[in-house]
């Protein structure tokens, strides 16, 4: 029985909104991702998905609204909701979402990470 | 579009053992639990477990070990592992899990806490 300390995790990985996979619960995955500077445009249509700021701050651009979400704060971003994250620093930021969400959801591109990438 | 203040949220209440509802994701709820001394020993059978200490130490035994979980840590108790959460302190934890998981799984008792409880 492993547990999973998110410091030392994240301390192994500098490469930005690529998210790397640290636990599995069912068909869910927590990942963890550095964040900064804007991400692009997207939905998932097939999921909600969980942001929670683990150290720094964000924010996430809706089409009719902005959210700032500071250290020890979630959200959840409902399925098929257009959201843009966005860092001015550099964030820490885990990620809570069933195995396969891809990070672009449906606008896939340069910023597309590849998946199931475990650190 | 409402985030979480996970602070803010731990400060309306004090009982212990007691899991509030904070977010829910898809058929998923994130949890926030104030805990002390033992808990019963159980195990759900139908779900894994997500543990994630957000302020203070905590400890889950198994039957053939014990992990030590301190801030920023977190672990997944598999789906029918049988466990007990105890903390010598008190100790600010975080719970995902299914919607409809009771905090006692297979043991119900007198430290089986009402479901389904937003704070």
């Amino acid at each position: 029985m492993e547990k999973v300390n998110l410091k030392q995790k994240f301390s192994k990985f500098s490469d930005l909104w690529s998210p790397k996979v640290i636990a599995e619960m069912n068909n869910y995955q927590f990942k963890i991702v550095k964040i900064k500077d804007d991400f692009v445009w997207h939905s998932h249509e097939e999921t909600d998905e969980v942001f929670f700021v683990i150290d720094g701050a964000m924010s996430i651009h809706f089409e009719d609204s902005i959210v700032e979400l500071n250290k020890g704060e979630l959200i959840v971003v409902p399925k098929g909701i257009r959201h843009m994250p966005s860092s001015e620093d550099e964030c820490m930021v885990m990620l809570v979402e069933p195995r396969g969400t891809i990070n672009t959801g449906d606008n896939d591109g340069d910023l597309t990470a590849d998946n199931d990438i475990w650190v």
